[in-house]
């Protein structure tokens, strides 16, 4: 076996860094599997001058990533430099040159996906994007390939590691929102300016490509209702504690009556859930299929190795295509599903008052609720005086009706302010 | 898009139910991701007379099966009659007539894997087999595919879903395993014949293909080593649960010192890992690997449907490489590692001794382990008088030095029997 495949790599810096790690020091077993010899011909990176311990001679280097997608010994380019521009562009000169493209660029198979497919398809090439969406674990291809014959009804995901792990230490350790996330920023887990992951940006694209794929729908990454963990406290988590769940950010993208919902938001979970068990910087997804019934795949999110190991292995898939002139399956999206809007989810909630201690309270409050079709499913009190809450958790109601809701409780002179509003996502997993 | 896939059906009891009834349901999805119509043009059974009730006309049933395979209207074999013969001469005879076959026979693919794969490859002909191992759950194309640029360490399985599912009810009830045994006959999920589920023969077929495909070296259904669930008690159970772990069924795959170490086994599971979670019927496959790091796959294990959806997501495959004259990855096994025996593993013990309720007892039977060079962790008294017994908690030990301090004990004056002896899975999952 003398075949060779040429990649050219869009980037070094941690993913990019693990795909070089793994391709040489499982080099053998690769070449076993593939069939042949995959060898790292160009690789653009930003600054030339900074030196990067990995096993590729100078000469392979380049600051023109241009130059890497054109070049006549590159068949398959690998993107891991992230962002949307110059990322889209080099990827969709790639797939017109006929090259096949594996990308780790979750933001941009998110925001370009169906046009990126589109491109592959006309050029008859693969366009592979394991990585894109949660690391390590393999999600794309069995959404794709092995439930290909089965209708996937919902998709759950906790998709961020960074804000998995500061939910799992405020959990375990009853502290605030802020300690922790200072904490994850020393220690490196979180970014020192967080925003895409605390604020669920990161999650809501992935969210958005694996509602793609799994109602065979376009769903951009703007079309995901987001809301991020920072205003979670640690006494929503107590009270969640108490009840029975605990708090994660999730993606959910359900198709129902026509529609397909899709949303990154903090809720709660019931512990006894698969998804409740997911620690510290985790991800895992979990399916409803019609046919298969649950499922759930469970593994690291980010890092390098990680990431790298999806991106070889889409590598493979490629590159045995491509020794095959054959290609792996294109995303189909032949439905045009309309989002559902937000306003007509219908849920459980969590909602937590600042109150007046005295009687006469609950009943106003429960009015309130009752005047906008939302049923109270369970209510108490906590505190005295000044530090007077009521916890309230409803049975299953229209997102407009829980807001009007919100919005009528912030204006009664006996509720002081609205503490904390979270979904209880409990009905999900009743089958 | 006019082009038709025609399938050969081998069986069609429960899995072959389940095919017939999603490839008719889904049949508009599957044919655009497929680019083709799947289409059953003959069906094998055993009794013609039987009803059936499937969407199927009656033309298409024959209690020839040679028939089938050879039938000039049949593109792709479906194997889901079960056995070793004559699935297996009818599955070799498909791949000779250059016919893909797609199989859900964990027990054919254990015994003649590597055969069966060879005969695949000569023919150029694809052999899939995902619903083979845990129903629903992808991890066949994962193993393969996804993770074909990695070096995966161990995988860990709960493979078997009636095992679990009584040992979850024993767990949660403290009731013992004749009592559950016996309501999930009742309940039809035991057989009357229980044996290849409790004595652990369905999972050490899983187990031996799951191994194979890790580690790209044969393993034969006869190499795992076998132990199965009847001896487990309540009293297990509870001691267990004192100490932080639950008793599960697993099958072990591990590779290190240039051995596969392959074991089918009742062991304590720390709660807090991934497995402990997995209740009742559902299966579940942990991975470790060296670049992805853990992964878990979490599904049903079997049922019409489930195992049904793996199937067709298989055909659908099969029949996407046939309309391109492509295929998928073969297995390699350019490996051949030995298998280790089991008197070499290494890993913690649980020992349960009944025991005269008199000084001097602890002391005989700590000097037996001291003489075998079995380290203990933990030991402690429970009952007393006639009901007195020592529980014992191994440190890291070879298997056979723990087989030799049992035989021992066992012929000490103050042990009156040894009551339990299971193994400990706990520094299996450090990294």
């Amino acid at each position: 076996m003398d075949r060779v495949i040429r990649i050219g790599l869009l980037g070094c810096g941690t993913v990019g860094g693990g795909v070089v790690t793994i391709l040489d020091r499982e080099a053998d077993d690769i070449t076993v599997r593939t069939g042949a010899k995959l060898e790292i011909t160009h690789v653009a990176v930003r600054d030339l001058s900074r030196s990067r311990g990995l096993p590729l001679p100078d000469s392979v280097f380049t600051d023109d990533p241009v130059r890497v997608v054109e070049a006549d010994d590159v068949d398959v380019v690998v993107e891991v430099m992230g962002g949307i521009e110059p990322a889209g562009t080099l990827v969709r000169r790639a797939l017109e040159l006929g090259k096949p493209v594996v990308t780790a660029n979750k933001e941009l198979v998110a925001q370009q996906g169906p046009e990126l497919y589109a491109a592959a398809r006309a050029a008859g090439v693969d366009l592979a994007y394991e990585a894109a969406v949660a690391g390590a674990i393999p999600i794309i291809k069995p959404l794709k390939e092995s439930l290909a014959g089965d209708r996937i009804r919902r998709v759950v995901g906790i998709l961020n590691g960074t804000t998995n792990y500061i939910l799992t230490r405020m959990t375990e350790e009853g502290a605030s929102y802020e300690e922790v996330l200072a904490d994850a920023q020393a220690l490196g887990y979180a970014e020192a300016d967080p925003t895409a992951d605390v604020g669920g940006h990161d999650a809501a694209a992935k969210c958005a490509i694996l509602a793609s794929l799994a109602f065979d729908s376009s769903v951009h990454g703007d079309d995901v209702h987001r809301e991020g963990i920072e205003s979670v406290t640690a006494t929503d988590i107590r009270t969640a504690d108490r009840l029975g769940y605990v708090i994660k950010l999730i993606g959910i993208a359900h198709e129902s009556d026509g529609q397909v919902g899709v949303r990154v938001h903090p809720a709660f979970l019931p512990k006894e859930h698969p998804l409740a068990a997911v620690r510290d910087a985790f991800n895992a997804i979990y399916v409803e299929a019609e046919a298969a019934g649950e499922l759930m795949f469970y593994g690291r999110g980010a890092g390098a190795e990680p990431t790298g190991s999806a991106v070889v292995g889409d590598v493979i898939d490629v590159a045995r295509n491509l020794l095959q002139t054959a290609r792996g399956a294109y995303e189909t999206h032949h439905r045009t599903t309309p989002i559902r809007p937000i306003d007509e989810l219908a849920t459980q909630y969590y909602v937590l008052l600042d109150v007046a201690d005295r009687s006469g309270v609950l009943a106003e409050v429960a009015t309130t609720f009752g005047a906008h079709d939302v049923s109270i499913a369970q209510v108490w009190q906590e505190g005295h005086g000044d530090s007077a809450q009521l916890v309230l958790i409803t049975h299953r109601a229209l997102e407009r009706d829980l807001r009007a809701t919100v919005d009528e409780l912030a204006t009664l002179p006996s509720v002081r302010s609205v503490a904390s509003v979270l979904r209880v996502e409990a009905e999900v997993f009743e089958q």
